[in-house]
């Protein structure tokens, strides 16, 4: 195998025909392969299985003295509180439970600034002439679309090895219709990377023009090693407190990749004064989230330590998985010197760069062939990747073996389509 | 006994200082009893034990192909919109299947008509110059709330044996800034009054002049018949449709006071149309609410029959209760003519009217002997009630004994607000 760059008209013709025949193959087995999204595995969800069975008819229901069973205590059991705040570092009183899906609770966020305004705003956000947000990217489609729902200009910022590039974001919180910045700081979606301290700090210390701009915290793989035990955080509240920015950070989580992704709980971090406020607001809207859930999890999780050994249970199904994207980038497309990866050690994706004005037409193929993909530019504003080139591969929800069909008829769409783009 | 108004000066005096001497004699007893909220007493939720035990960690996960555990399938698992659209007489694509609060399915409503506007809506209600909303009362505090949150003016309406007073709704309709209108149509919160058949063709039959007129259809309490089997009511989506108003009305349901208040299932009803429109916004929002919450309750509940089965379950806990309600109003208050009250079939509520004038004096005397109701004023828009004096008497918290106790101490309460009240 030799660089694209370097074969001739006639080589790469010939090496178009030749991946054309493999191409057509697997297109005649009608497969049906996704690697779409960072979506857990059967035996993923068979793991936490006795998470069912922790609670059940003969148990006795009260925790701190509420009965999980009835109405009440917004916030959440105090025991959950403490579970969470054990494994994100913070305190309990810092922490609101809510319902299954982090993402909600993100919306619900973004939502209560733009109808009734945060705490430190001025006035609601629907109210602002202007509105702008920050987007490291590539990063996540889903927090993107949320600001882009409300109307938001979304700012892109580039991704460095160390997180979001900090003189672009410190140059971007001049402008006071800059109302907040959606970030991964580990394992960032889909890149995996991990923010570095510096990055971290240079965030928690940022003089923002807008006086309530939020510094979205999305902890969503803050226990998801892979090819790692434990790698420890610093804890964001605390670093922004110690900066003067106590009240400008929102940390989020859940169990969705720990428990159940459909049925696990979600959790809030901010200061006291920011849950005061809003948990004002949520009262409107809520008289408590499923707490009976939070129990569950308490009883099936225990603490930090317990989870961490389920984490490394994940790691173990997922390991293989990873192994077999990267091994096979290495094979197929390494010599090839027509894209670069990252190599995460934890989260849930592979981030992929193609030549450049070849990821929709690759992914295209990979559409006719059967394997569905996130689709080319969903990890820019927009869904618009200005070089056409990024796409995140979700390795979780296959088993290894279809994954790696996967994988090989993506790594020939990947190649037909640089060849389409070099001249055949 | 005697009626208050026949009373002499020195008959009130001696009676007044007769009821002091009892009430002093509650207060040394620091009692703390809570008549506040419609909150399921601890005999009804350990009728619903068996939901944690119908799924577990050796069942099949599976329903229509979807298994529960993972992400997807926003709008609800398709047996769980089946079970739903049975209990309403609704179609299974006219259900969204929530998380456990419809409270919350209601506020996201009105937030996403405020932020995005509904399908119906020419601009998002923000961008409105006025907002109003009907809101019948007494009603309950939770909806007016909503609609106090996001700016709405609240325009009370009179409740009458039948409903809301649908001369006053025909006529309000006609504002194009009022843009809906809160109804419970059986056993309304607090009057547990079940509306007419001809209330609700005349509802369904509006022609407001606001285009995105929302009829709020808060079914809450649409299978929690007490006193008698299972009352039933017409389908108020195929009303609406028959009467050219197809994507005018949103229903909601929960299994709150069926399964457990916090940790049910809630349910929106409404046009495929608007369904279409509402999950497209949702979407940004959530991944999908609990499957697997939704699951349980399915092979718990069963259907239609099983579920009204488990409600005369219910039914037999709180008949005692409400009667405890009712005969010592009968017994304590009849005779002296300083109150009246409905007598529900059904609902959650007991509805009382004090003498005019006397309702936040009589619960303030409830508070200092340790009685906790709703405060007076919360069944009206913006916690005002012009005659201060509906006050909504919850029964189903307390066990029988303590609830006699309760009703023996507000009984003296209103006996001594009336008497002040008289003049002593």
């Amino acid at each position: 195998m030799q660089a694209y760059c370097q074969l001739t008209l006639a080589q790469r013709q010939a090496e178009y025909a030749a991946l054309q025949e493999r191409f057509a193959t697997y297109k005649s087995r009608n497969l049906k392969l996704n690697m779409a999204r960072g979506k857990p595995g059967k035996s993923q969800l068979d793991l936490v299985n006795g998470l069912l069975s922790v609670l059940t008819e003969k148990s006795d229901f009260c925790a701190d003295g509420f009965d999980a069973r009835n109405y009440g205590e917004l916030s959440g059991l105090p025991t959950a509180k403490r579970l969470f705040a054990e494994l994100l570092g913070t305190k309990p009183e810092e922490i609101f439970v809510g319902g299954n899906a982090s993402l909600t609770l993100m919306y619900d966020l973004i939502s209560k600034a733009y109808t009734h305004g945060l705490k430190t705003s001025p006035r609601p956000w629907c109210k602002e002439a202007s509105l702008k947000f920050l987007c490291p990217c590539p990063g996540y489609d889903r927090h993107f679309a949320i600001t882009e729902s409300f109307g938001f200009e979304l700012i892109p910022i580039a991704m460095t090895e160390g997180g979001p590039d900090m003189d672009a974001v410190e140059e971007a919180v001049k402008d006071p219709a800059v109302k907040g910045i959606w970030c991964v700081p580990k394992y960032s979606n889909p890149d995996g990377i991990i923010y570095s301290e510096e990055t971290v700090r240079r965030l928690a210390s940022l003089r923002p023009a807008a006086p309530d701009f939020a510094l979205i915290w999305d902890n969503a793989y803050c226990v998801h090693d892979i090819f790692s035990e434990f790698v420890p955080f610093a804890d964001i509240l605390t670093l922004c407190r110690e900066a003067g920015n106590a009240d400008m950070v929102y940390e989020f989580a859940s169990t969705s990749k720990i428990t159940f992704p459909g049925a696990g709980v979600s959790v809030m971090a901010t200061s006291e004064a920011n849950q005061a406020y809003l948990q004002k607001l949520i009262a409107i809207q809520s008289i408590s989230h499923d707490k009976v859930n939070q129990l569950r999890h308490v009883l099936f999780l225990q603490d930090k330590a317990h989870t961490l050994e389920l984490m490394q249970r994940h790691a173990a199904i997922l390991r293989p998985k990873f192994s077999a994207v990267l091994e096979t980038l290495e094979r197929e497309i390494a010599p090839l010197g027509i894209g670069t990866w990252r190599k995460p050690q934890g989260g849930y994706f592979v981030s992929y760069y193609a030549m450049e004005g070849t990821a929709k037409r690759a992914l295209a193929l990979c559409k006719e062939a059967g394997v569905v993909m996130t689709g080319a530019g969903a990890t820019y504003p927009n869904g618009h990747d200005p070089e056409d080139s990024n796409i995140r591969i979700a390795p979780s929800l296959p088993p290894v073996e279809e994954l790696e069909q996967a994988m090989e008829i993506f790594c020939i769409c990947l190649r037909l389509a640089a060849l389409e783009k070099l001249g055949i």
